[in-house]
């Protein structure tokens, strides 16, 4: 008999179906891209792509009809729009549509990390018929006078988060949070605002056959509410291995309980009490692991894809002190990304350009990684990937447009 | 003044060319190819390809129309056929096509490792108008009794290499040698046969800026006179510190001769008395360099583009250990790669597969890469990568044509 050949496909070709499309080519693994438009990063690097909206029927039925084992970059597809399209179909969804519909609501999200018995913070939900307004008060009164507001599903980067306090401002900004949620047909609920030290997260994958490996906690720093800088391993950096060895236990918990296929990500608060509080989930490779290209034996894209398609994982073990750098659009810059050069790379610092079409103020663009052999380094080497950020920044801002 | 966003080809769509894509996409660099076939491994992975052959005079000019600066997948472009297309048009070559054409030619390359006093296998040329079984008769005098016959061009695992004695039979191959050597226009030279305890490799990267990096010394396998199995660091597996020496020096003194940009490599027989003599050198990346991709902190890849483009060199720190071995298509096995799954990686080994459009017995289809954090654990480590081969091999065999 002759074997199956698989024939892949990935929901979605942004920066993470991109990074997730090259780790396949040197797998040797064929893949088809979904995606909205033909520059689209991940369109760029693979030659097969159908080009489609997220609510594109047609458009999904076609690539439904082109692969047989389907891999998400983004956890905000129609879960039941895409099991009605692939009916009837021979195609696998890795993780499951079930997975990914438990993690894209950040309440079933929160239902299920209490099943498991697994700390997240406080939260409350609306009332039938409360207004807005005596919601926030019911939880500021019930969270202790701080409350952050959160769209239940669709929010990334700071999208679909608000902090709430009594003032008059904040009240009416809540009223717009809640109209746009409203608008989007997303629920939304009231969570305690966490007085954390930091934030931390764990990048976790498992596989086909249940095997499960964990890469190691890291430090991860946010700006405007986005991803900036990871630093790791945190338990080289201050953080108590007892954390790490919760965070690990948190991921082997959830992947069990949802059969889970693929890498995911844990994000945590660090309270100032010492324990680890679960912020979100995200069912998919994530930015907190972009670090494993460069610091680890096996990247969290590669680990996707030997999950999924039931080969052995690859060791994570990572360098004795790693960074990433998110390499973001610089303020007050707008231009087509075909007139900028990329960053250039330094002796430490590797470049990892996505190629997206325009250059645009506090957009992902790319991000730098390095890695040194001795913690000691690790200053130096964060103002190192610094100042290739502010080099390049600096190239363009001296660009006529 | 706005920066020139540099277009970039590269000349071949092999294996060589798909690695240096890779590396370029990670780098925020478009790429176009220039190849035979839609099909070939290079093209797979980008989306602008210009398809002609190497002697395409029509395609080159259109190739070299779109683009501003080139680079090599192979040595056995004509020099002269590029520069003429290349005529009026502001691009240029990396390496330069001086540095091509006097690394393409073995003789010539002899000349210069002879004038910087680099140590390289005794040779002989034919007179004008000598048979070649009066040359052989000659070389074998002349070099010992043992000497191995080689096409002054367009050599490659171990095409254009025989090894020649006084019997009838080799001198029947000898006359079959010649006249193939003749029909291709191509020079032969006899060379001293080196009683060598192994063989030895450095890849090394030159920059536009003259910055220089050499990765350690590294021990090659052949199979067939097909590159197999490389391991390394070889100062950590029995080879003295002093042959690393004299190998990065060589490295440094050829590259800074020829003013060269971009990764290299040279291949060197270790003698039976200890000295390192140079084999043959190639103005590309080389196969020899592939385990920098797992266990370097910077490719010879990256480092190619890095250096091409005038960015400083990377870091190319090694693991302790390493392996890489070739994934050779298996004896009595031809098949369309469609219908074969590749290889599965290994918790250490990394799969590298190269889309080649057919499975064909011998031919380089792929390698792994694998790392240890001890040179004791190398052993183990080259086990679990040809358990990876043995593996993929008998699935091969085991499926129905």
């Amino acid at each position: 008999m002759r074997a199956m050949k698989h024939t892949v496909g990935i929901l979605g070709g942004g920066q993470l179906a991109r990074m997730l499309a090259e780790a396949a080519h040197r797998l040797g693994i064929s893949v088809t891209v979904f995606t909205a438009r033909a520059d689209d990063p991940a369109a760029q690097v693979t030659t097969r792509h159908i080009l489609g909206s997220m609510s594109d029927r047609q458009a999904l039925q076609q690539f439904l009809a082109s692969v047989d084992v389907v891999v998400f970059e983004s956890e905000f597809f129609d879960t039941a729009l895409l099991a009605d399209a692939a009916h009837d179909r021979n195609v696998r969804f890795a993780p499951s549509l079930d997975a990914i519909r438990q993690l894209q609501d950040k309440l079933t999200q929160k239902e299920l990390l209490d099943r498991l018995g697994i700390a997240t913070a406080t939260h409350l939900i609306p009332r039938k018929d409360e207004s807005i307004d005596d919601f926030v008060s019911r939880a500021l009164d019930a969270l202790g006078g701080a409350a952050v507001l959160k769209w239940a599903r669709l929010g990334y980067d700071g999208k679909g988060v608000l902090i709430v306090d009594g003032s008059d401002a904040s009240r009416m900004e809540a009223r717009a949070f809640a109209s746009a949620a409203n608008e989007k047909n997303v629920p939304l609920f009231a969570e305690r605002r966490i007085d954390f030290v930091r934030e931390l997260a764990v990048v976790a994958t498992r596989s086909t056959r249940g095997e499960f490996i964990a890469y190691p906690l890291v430090i991860s720093e946010q700006q405007r509410s986005i991803c900036k800088l990871v630093t790791g391993p945190a338990t080289a950096l201050g953080v108590s291995a007892e954390l790490e060895h919760q965070a690990h236990d948190a991921a082997r918990a959830l992947a069990g309980a949802l059969d889970y296929t693929g890498t995911f990500a844990i994000e945590f608060f660090e309270t100032r009490e010492g324990a680890l509080l679960v912020n979100e989930i995200a069912p998919r490779v994530h930015n907190s692991g972009h670090y494993t290209q460069d610091a680890c034996a096996t990247s969290q894209f590669e680990n996707h894809w030997r999950a999924v398609l039931g080969m052995p994982l690859g060791n994570v073990q990572p360098r004795h002190g790693f960074a990433m750098l998110n390499l973001l659009g610089p303020e007050g810059i707008e231009r087509a990304n075909d007139d900028v050069q990329p960053p250039f790379p330094s002796k430490r610092g590797h470049v990892h350009w996505y190629g997206k079409s325009r250059i645009v103020p506090w957009r992902k663009l790319g991000h730098v990684n390095g890695c040194t052999d001795a913690v000691s380094q690790l200053d130096g080497l964060v103002a190192e990937l610094r100042e290739i950020e502010r080099a390049w920044s600096d190239r363009v801002r001296g660009e006529r447009e």
